[in-house]
């Protein structure tokens, strides 16, 4: 069989087999971006499927619109208002089959092959293979401790042809766990607006803040409608439903509709009525308030254990929320090298290489603390420390 | 904002809106592919839900593999065995959300710009969009009362270049109703083992027969591992929940799962575990009679009006099963023209140029009959031949 061009580009088998080996069942991993799942509201998403299917069952099990359950899109706007100070109206969101489906949207509604993306440096795994599938050039956008940095954008934009759109997670960024501050995020919308260079803002993390306030969504700076807003219930509800949502201007909205309907048709409507009737019955906000409380207390005792445990020269990054953070490993210590004594070790990361679409040999590894319990969370770094001396 | 190349190949807004006209409340509707609501098995799901989270909430509700749930996967080779004779390894199959994704994915797999989809000719309008957007060209292999004619498609890979996949529905094809006899199966297999042609054959209605027995699949057939078989839970079980899949060589779906991966992450691991749940619980070949009793009735019914109501000059497809036929309306009178003294008359189907990728003006009509009740199967057809004659 002769498969298309693309496919030569799809995820490496070797990425792949590394993620394999992060998953063996007695490793202590710190590699997935998996939510707790002792946190799941699974008593009361049991009674809401039971009494919505008894409820509306003919209408929940039959096809239904590709734009989404009105009701699960009206919630969503008042949410993003009340979360992010983010107005779009419900006829400005799609709903898809987890947010990781807008990525691939997104290509698919931009990209022909050669076009440049652009991303943060380092940026989300996930979201780069989704481009790849459309053949892009990824030019990476330098950053710093409070987020990309926007006169480097601009020289990029003024000097590249064929950009169509940029990549971002303004919020706990995966894979550092980097946040842009505000005066970040004005200058980049100036940069954007100068540019009219469309933005894909991927908020998975964004609610699961632990300390301070919610900086303002770039989509609700926006006043040229250049910003698609990414949002997803996988990280404050559960990711076994797949549902994420995309936002944009009335026009993008219809187009990423027409993919939606070519792709899948429709998202889960079971998963749409659940998602929908749990924030009718039950209140998402205390679900939320419990989960940061319990990721809080995880990160601050990785951060705690890691300043007892880690040798000189290791560095990390200090989220004030989401789920990772980002380690740099002290000189002449490769993280390839961390990354095989850890799994010899029984404890796992992922490399940084992976997180840098055009490649690169680096010390970095990315960490995700809101998934292992607390006694996990202090064996395993103590078995990384270990991990990293022996490397140095 | 400057999209990409193929979307201004994606489905027409003409044809949205003409489906738009089909979905006004008080329209008689044979123009949709919907099941009958009426036997969704609404209380067994409501209870099936309720037990599986209560039971393994906190597995069912995480992440999940790509691949699919493995005892889901393994109850579809049984599956696969038991009603096509089709012996494939639960490995073999990756689960999809709805059989619709695996259209697209087949269109993400194969083709670059330029390179040739075959099939059918007429043929179904979702997969034709699916393919769409990823700009190949089509081809349309003649087809007559018994299936897709052998000797044309050699014909055709005989003198065409960058041929990749033929996209083909043998049993009960949508839009025509039609079934290949096995004759012509066996012919179809020589020729597609002559020129090593990928087949993608998409059965969502075999399961639903109402009368002879059920054929032997191509994927049955296949010595060189060139076929890949779609299958859904849409018409035997809810559309409601996504769920469908690809069964294809090991080397073959592991392509499929890296699109996967990118694309959506997983399958929604709650609708999984529902059908699976279902599977263990209940008997889902009683409920398929179930399906099939109440279908036969109405295209019996819908054959037997016809042939009272119409006028004569207009022609009809036999179905075997599945849940379309396919009319052809007297000379000189066009389906478009039908089509809108129908919505007057607040009746619909779909019009046959729909269904041809390359275009085509014509007298046909795609008609459903599974999804209206009884008596308004009787007015619909009533008021449709009275738009008939109106335009003779």
């Amino acid at each position: 069989m002769k498969f298309a061009k693309r496919m030569e580009r799809m995820q490496s088998s070797e990425i792949r087999e590394l993620l394999k080996l992060t998953a063996q069942p007695d490793i202590i991993s710190f590699a997935g971006g998996l939510p707790a799942p002792e946190l799941f509201p699974v008593k009361e998403i049991a009674k809401v499927s039971h009494d919505l299917v008894e409820k509306e069952g003919q209408q929940l099990l039959q096809y239904a619109t590709t734009e989404g359950r009105p009701t699960l899109r009206a919630k969503i706007a008042a949410r993003m208002k009340d979360k992010y100070h983010t107005e779009v109206d419900p006829d400005e969101i799609l709903i898809t089959t987890g947010s990781q489906q807008c990525l691939d949207f997104a290509g698919k509604l931009f990209l022909d092959p050669g076009d440049v993306v652009l991303c943060e440096s380092p940026s989300y795994l996930g979201a780069l293979n989704a481009f790849n599938a459309y053949e892009p050039t990824f030019v990476e956008v330098p950053t710093d401790n409070v987020g990309l940095i926007p006169e480097e954008l601009d020289k990029i934009l003024s000097t590249t042809d064929r950009c169509k759109f940029i990549y971002v997670i303004p919020d706990f960024q995966n894979p550092t766990g980097r946040t842009w501050s505000l005066e970040r995020r004005k200058k980049f919308m100036e940069v954007i607006n100068k540019h009219n260079l469309p933005v894909l803002e991927d908020n998975p993390y964004g609610e699961l803040r632990y300390e301070g306030e919610i900086l303002p969504s770039l989509k609700s700076m926006d006043t040229k409608g250049l910003v698609m807003f990414l949002g997803t219930f996988s990280k404050i509800f559960c990711p076994g439903l797949r549902l994420g949502w995309v936002a944009a201007s009335k026009d993008v909205v219809s187009e990423y509709v027409k993919i939606k309907q070519s792709a899948d048709l429709h998202t889960s409507n079971f998963d749409q009525g659940i998602a929908d009737a749990y924030m009718e019955n039950y209140d998402l906000d205390k679900h939320v308030e419990e989960i940061k409380a319990l990721y809080k207390k995880r990160r601050d005792l990785i951060l705690k254990t890691m300043a007892e445990e880690f040798p000189a020269g290791t560095e990390w990054t200090h989220p004030e929320g989401g789920l990772f953070l980002w380690l740099t490993f002290p000189q002449g210590c490769s993280a390839d090298k961390v990354f095989h004594k850890c799994i010899e070790m029984k404890v796992a990361g992922v490399t940084g290489d992976a997180f840098y679409p055009n490649g690169k040999t680096d010390r970095n590894m990315r960490i995700n603390f809101s998934n292992m319990p607390e006694e996990k969370i202090i064996e395993g770094v103590k078995r990384m420390a270990k991990a990293i001396r022996e490397c140095m």
